[in-house]
């Protein structure tokens, strides 16, 4: 027996449904859903453990669909199991507001892990999930209490297996030795511009042996279920190496024209539809049809699941009743609740502290925290550890124990050399429940990985990113390290905050504002070089986004500075200078201006009164600024390589020319009559 | 013989120098250069054929360092050799305007073939060059005139092979079957965070044999130069492989701490470099020394490669005499001047033309020029081909011929799911000379590779990003394919053009202007929509960045609307409404603001008059838009799943919410008393 009755009427009414979809939205991709119904169908017949009744089972296994433009496939899984996903919801397929938007959306719709669709994502958030899986068993499991053993499976096609995310984040999952996690590779031959024997010819298993990976092949991933449910039992039974299964299937299978590239991105014709009804014995004229024995097929398979859940659950409650102390503890983390008084453990300052770069400030912050305070924070670096400060003293690294490097009790990762996968990653590992990642790199990176890091921000997860050398002020690595344009795209982009602290009460702030909330990524821009504390910070104060400087400031100033980081020190020099030739300045710090934006009216122009011209001070792109000032100090070229003093002086980022700056800003608007309002409130939305 | 003598000698000068250089900048990496030493000598001393009395040989061997922190290492040779690099420039080792900064630039440094130091680079840009060669071999030669076989060289480290880019990168180039490209791995198991072990264990070699590389290892890269040459010599017999050579080599070589991670990134201590002098035969109290031998070694090659370039332009005038026609055009190539005329061959429209999507109107541009007319275009997509609209009717792909799917003649690039990997590779193919790279993918995915598109605006590398699907306007595939952000990016990298045409002639313009560029990347947002074609455009007025759209515009306005792209017929329309409620609109096109930016004063305030409000259309991140514009109207959120026009209907980018925005601001500012200058000319630098 290859496949059974039902088993094949499941496959096959998966295969017409995702063709009925597509058509119905006029848009979509039916061809992976049709190659890959008969794996999916058995992956999650004989293994995903997922319970339509507790989508947030803390032990479930994650399903994750790399290849999310198949993802008609995913949304009439989860149809068939019973989760939160309506046939008219399947019939909204691609609509505005619908819950089955063109790529699957972990905000939005119940049973989605994680948002795919850009090609290389799912699988190195697998690596993610995997991670935190290990690591959630190594602290939590107890003997004979295996808390969390939950597997990722994944399903991947040609296009992610070509991505670099992927190659980075699979070459670590080797490393790590992740054997919970099994990838199922839809290879089909084909990709938008035709067979793959165009460009992707190398010899994919052999990569992944090369990544330490187990590897199988499934000769006909058509018909022979079999064959490919005994694959993957035999990558379970591999424990220590992450799976890979290479499944040769037949895109649009049933399709008219199966097995070509114009299946893949475009809906059958109705014509093809038909003769795909009547080949797999539906009814031609009929749409959107699920037989009785199919849906009975999948809510037993739930109900099932159901069970295993419920004796996992029982097993929990022993747990909790054999070890409280650690009970209790997993409760708070799977409610995501932090500790109770958590931010009393952040550093404070005083201006008499001696000058420290922000990313070492950012390092005392991580000893205080992440020791014991907050014991799910799940750090690490791409490879620059010493540089951005990301280790704290107790530290153990995250490794495989035969590795005698680490534990997988160990919350600091050596991510290598691997920006986007390190962001793709920890997506994943703030997708499982119960931790919190960080990672390290220099700011200037972020753009090797923003593909994944703008996901962070669309799919709500809480990762922060600890971006040190923040501008020109790293010195004399020089322009192919000196971010100018960076933070551009980091405040252009919805639900992610920007943190560019000038001392040490901000920075703990800003972790504290990062921490707090949990359906937003942030960016933590730190300097290289020391900067002063400044004389009216303070942690709390961040949240507000921008903040006027008191003790430096006039309360009816001649001229605002606004300024951010390293450049608040210059800004407030800047001042005293200007203040020797008469000038009343107000400095104004601006960690974040995300969060500034949220403040009322009142209190935006109470920090920038009208009326009263602002000069921005910031040593990246002046792009953006018009927003809040009238007159920019910044960069309108690349930077430089030399001493980061001597690399200011160049271009002209000096108190002195903030202050030369100013003083032409009150004569300017002085002669043009007034000064623009910064926060106009007009407009049909206002 | 394992190391000749004068060899060792030139070896143990340029550890000494390394030493001696970093130092000197109390800033830099000794570490590689000091244990790259005996495979740089023996590559430059053997095969690397580069003549420092002509740089720009157009068939040089071309060196890349793609560990571009071992810089002191090439700046070292470019000085043995006798390239514009004096010791006064070694002295001023990664210090303000310098040759020498802190990872190699191309657009400062003689000899510098591309810009390094973000990993994974090098490697990548190599991938291009060889393609290059192929191409321009494929091209000109004749029987008896190889006017294009040189290799293309690389050393790279450990940083490089973790980068997703390379993966990409290398794996194209094992399916292009490139044998010219022979790079050097330099494995010294050591990176920033300490023994390779801790992340990166994976089987380098047996990754490569999967791409289709062929692969050799050279146990003793400290001392045996026999086999590293005889390794070269290997691998330049493979003809149809590119050839990775994995050479152990020991960090910091000579120094005490010699195979330590602390040898990678900061100068020797003063004591540590006297020992070297000491061990490897130099006066320990002296600095900066070459002796006279070394000098002469490195001299008399130099003149062994002036003579071989001799024997070259020889074959060249011959060839020009044998073959006039080819002869011309690829003097006129490699001087970087375009056909005359070419211009004239770009498409031209009026407002009665069907309304087309500019990714169509794009690909028209393509056939207009790639064809014939600019035969020195060499295109490509990221397996986007249809969607991009990147291929041209005649194209032939650039194929290995025994794939029977193209040849080496062929100027279509099949890139695969490559983006960064494609970008890299395109500057790559610019910094050959001869070449006009463009390459296609979704604007969503040009942030999949900014790591690559910054550095073809830092190194003034005339490359096209060919990037469709721009906005919200894609419609069904949703917010993980909708670049909100991307364009904040763009806008604020220098030294490149972003260019959202608004239709045909926009279209045709924002190629003009971006192929009489020479020195500077452009980044081309095109729809997937379509889009009527205007009443007032030209390619011609596409080079002022904005411009007024006349026939729609009163001379004399309330209010203007400006906007970019598919936005610019809504804001007509939207003027046409506000026109209705007795408003006097003009309406701006602005397809492009770093070309409006260099403008005159008196230009942009006749496009923009003073005193007169204006509204900013975009269907992408307002952020910026503040330095155009009083009010905007735009994206602050993510983008939606849906047919695009109920998607803009969704986010009220639509003619009637352009016009009552324009309404309330000629309101609001007629309440305020005046409206800001956009322009205000002051400042020190003013």
């Amino acid at each position: 027996m290859v496949t059974s009755e039902i088993d094949q009427r499941c496959i096959d009414t998966i295969r017409v449904l995702a063709a009925d979809i597509t058509r119905g939205a006029n848009s979509g991709h039916p061809g992976a859903p049709m190659g890959c119904a008969p794996m999916a169908n058995t992956l999650f017949m004989n293994h995903v453990r997922v319970n339509p009744r507790n989508p947030d089972w803390p032990n479930r296994d994650r399903f994750l669909l790399s290849n999310g433009h198949a993802c008609a496939l995913q949304y009439i899984l989860l149809h068939l199991l019973g989760f939160k996903m309506s046939m008219d919801d399947l019939k909204n397929f691609r609509r505005v507001g619908s819950l089955t938007p063109g790529h699957p959306e972990r905000e939005l719709t119940e049973g989605i892990e994680v948002t795919t669709g850009p090609l290389g994502q799912g699988i190195s958030n697998a690596v993610g999930l995997a991670i935190a899986e290990q690591n959630m068993a190594a602290t939590f499991n107890k003997p004979n209490y295996p808390i969390f053993d939950n597997y990722t499976f994944v399903i991947l096609g040609d296009g992610c297996l070509q991505e670099g995310v992927q190659s980075e984040a699979c070459s670590l999952a080797g490393h790590l030795q992740l054997g919970k996690l099994i990838a199922l590779y839809d290879d089909n031959h084909i990709t938008i511009d035709g067979d793959t024997a165009v460009s992707f010819t190398e010899d994919v298993l052999k990569r992944f042996e090369a990544y330490g990976w187990h590897t199988q092949v499934v000769t006909d991933g058509d018909h022979n279920t079999d064959s490919i449910n005994q694959a993957i039992e035999n990558a379970k039974a591999v424990t220590d190496k992450p799976s890979i299964i290479k499944i040769f299937t037949t895109i649009g299978f049933g399709s008219k024209h199966q097995g070509e590239e114009k299946t893949h991105g475009s809906p059958l014709d109705p014509e093809d539809i038909k003769q795909l009804k009547q080949r797999f014995g539906f009814n031609p004229d009929e749409k959107y049809v699920i037989p009785p024995e199919v849906y009975e097929h999948y809510h037993e398979r739930a109900r099932q699941c159901d069970e295993i859940e419920k004796e996992w659950t029982k097993m929990l409650t022993n747990y909790v009743n054999e070890f409280p102390k650690e009970g209790a503890e997993l409760k708070r983390r799977l409610e995501g609740r932090l500790p109770e008084g958590w931010m009393n453990a952040l550093p404070r300052y005083t201006p008499k502290d001696a000058p420290t770069a922000t990313r070492k400030l950012s390092e005392a912050v991580i000893n205080a925290l992440a020791s014991e305070v907050i014991p799910e924070l799940i750090g690490g670096s791409a490879d620059l550890t010493g540089s951005n400060n990301t280790r704290w003293k107790s530290a153990v690294d995250f490794q495989p124990p035969s590795t005698n490097l680490g534990s997988y009790s160990g919350r600091y990762i050596r991510y290598g050399v691997r920006e986007h996968g390190m962001f793709a990653i920890m997506n994943g590992i703030a997708a499982y429940q119960g931790l919190i990642p960080f990672g390290g790199t220099f700011l200037n990176f972020l753009t090797y990985g923003w593909g994944a890091a703008r996901l962070s921000a669309l799919s709500h997860s809480r990762v922060i990113y600890v971006m040190t050398h923040d501008s020109i002020g790293l010195g004399e690595d020089g322009p192919t390290h000196q971010p100018i344009e960076t933070l551009s795209l980091t405040r252009a982009c919805p639900n992610m905050l920007t943190f560019r602290p000038a001392d040490g009460n901000e920075t703990s702030g800003a972790y504290m504002a990062a921490l707090k909330r949990d359906t937003i990524p942030s960016i933590l821009a730190l300097t290289r070089q020391n900067l002063p504390h400044l004389n009216g910070s303070s942690p709390e104060i961040v949240e507000k986004g921008g903040y006027v400087l008191e003790p430096l400031s006039d309360p009816n100033p001649d001229v605002t500075f606004v300024a951010t980081g390293s450049e608040v020190s210059i800004a407030a020099d800047g001042a005293d200078i200007a203040r020797k030739s008469g000038l009343k300045v107000r400095v104004v710090s601006m960690p974040c201006t995300e969060l500034f934006d949220e403040q009322s009216l009142q209190y935006r122009q109470s920090v920038f009164p009208r009326g009263v011209p602002v000069v921005a001070v910031e040593a990246l792109s002046t792009f953006g600024w018009q927003k809040y000032s009238h007159a920019q100090v910044g960069m309108t070229t690349f930077g430089s390589s030399g001493e980061y003093k001597e690399v200011y002086a160049h271009f002209k980022i000096t108190p002195q020319h903030v202050a030369d700056m100013g003083r032409d800003a009150v004569q300017y608007f002085k002669n043009y009559g007034s000064v623009p309002d910064l926060f106009p409130q007009f407009g049909p939305c206002a």
